[in-house]
């Protein structure tokens, strides 16, 4: 009820990244925040920016992306998120969305981002694994990835295995990260950083498959790292494995 | 290596059956069956008839459906797994293929069939699980569900939850079949039969869900059985939750 206002929304959303070209907004092809903000249109009647705490590439999935919007609604907040969840598609939802405090801003006022990679890790490949997961036929050396972890972790230039967003530094502080195998054939790469290059976390992951795979050893990260030579490090491992999973402020 | 000769095959597929129209094959719409056939039909360079276990609906997954099929294969089967799992798209997969026993024939051979319906439970929906769940934001009373079970496990004329495949008989025989919450968000209903009717497991977890939301008693379910009235049950819950899990020989 009461008049239309204008309100800053913080919201977190979920989707399944198959579908679309990544988070950022690019002419000619679905992307999540192009989806966003056709949706706040139809139900706003006013152009909305949406911004997003990480542009997440084509095929990342995020199940605790944050976003940013100002929204003019005058109604509860609560029945704006029912309203975006019974208009958007199947694979993007708004898990909850509040009034932000002033000032909020997705992107800079985030201290740091979380993401998961998902490895099925068997000889056959699985149809209901394939949409969230990369999979890997080869055995994998558990104890080698774990290895391979504190190389990455820390304040480094990261540029031999990323690229940064809009030609910036390629300096960047990974908090933690850890290997950990949470089924007979699934492992989990979690890694916090305050910022990711593009492909990033992608590239630590097929570079340590490959240490996994016992291709190199855990100390070649380092090597590769001290490098700053993109063509050192392996190929990203599938956009499909992953997903980020929080946002921290 | 050897001479090409007609081999009985036995082989476990996965399916995410979102893009199919159930496993049957049909005139202009992609089937599992027909997706199958056609591969082997490639590989074998022969006309090949599939025979799968459970003839599941359209948009119904399997982690464990059994087919049969004559090939025409000088080489290893192991080979011919390969090579199907090469040409098969991404969402169908062959687990494991063997030669059978002589008289082998996947349906007719089968004693039971194990089901698993996913329902996911929680006010807002998620996009990373749409796909292979059936979403209820209702509260679930999963004792109350639980109580509902007996009234349907035994043999029994099932003709309010199913029609047969081929306009045969009604009865059939349920061995077990029970609730359980896996996670705070995910319910799993389980239930072994010797045959289902079409559209019998989702249509008794539409019909139990009201149960869960307290719409109806457990006892209704023995009401509706009896009845062996279609219009007395619920109708089918989504089948995007639905899962043969197993073939029991």
């Amino acid at each position: 009820m009461g008049t239309a206002q204008e309100v800053l929304c913080r919201a977190t959303i979920e989707y399944d990244g198959t579908d679309y070209h990544g988070f950022q907004i690019q002419v000619g092809v679905p992307t999540i925040q192009g989806v966003l903000e056709q949706a706040l249109r139809r139900l706003t009647q006013r152009e909305t920016r949406v911004i997003g705490a990480g542009r997440t590439d084509a095929g990342v999935h995020a199940s605790g992306q944050v976003i940013g919007f100002r929204a003019v609604w005058k109604h509860p907040l609560a029945d704006l998120q029912r309203a975006l969840n019974a208009v958007l598609p199947d694979d993007i939802g708004v898990l909850d969305l509040s009034e932000a405090l002033a000032g909020f801003h997705p992107r800079f006022s985030a201290k740091g981002r979380r993401y998961r990679y998902v490895v099925f890790n068997r000889p056959v490949r699985s149809p209901l694994m394939a949409r969230f997961t990369g999979h890997v036929s080869e055995p994998l050396d558990v104890e080698a990835l774990g290895e391979a972890v504190p190389y990455v972790v820390g304040r480094h230039d990261f540029a031999a295995f990323g690229t940064p967003p809009n030609g910036g530094h390629t300096v960047r502080q990974v908090h933690w990260a850890r290997w950990r195998r949470v089924d007979e054939d699934v492992l989990h790469f979690e890694v916090e950083a305050n910022a990711f290059l593009r492909k990033m976390v992608r590239t630590l992951v097929g570079t340590m498959l490959e240490v996994g795979k016992g291709w190199r050893t855990p100390a070649s990260l380092g090597a590769i790292l001290v490098s700053r030579d993109r063509s050192q490090a392996a190929p990203p491992a599938p956009a499909c494995g992953l997903c980020l999973i929080e946002v921290l402020y």
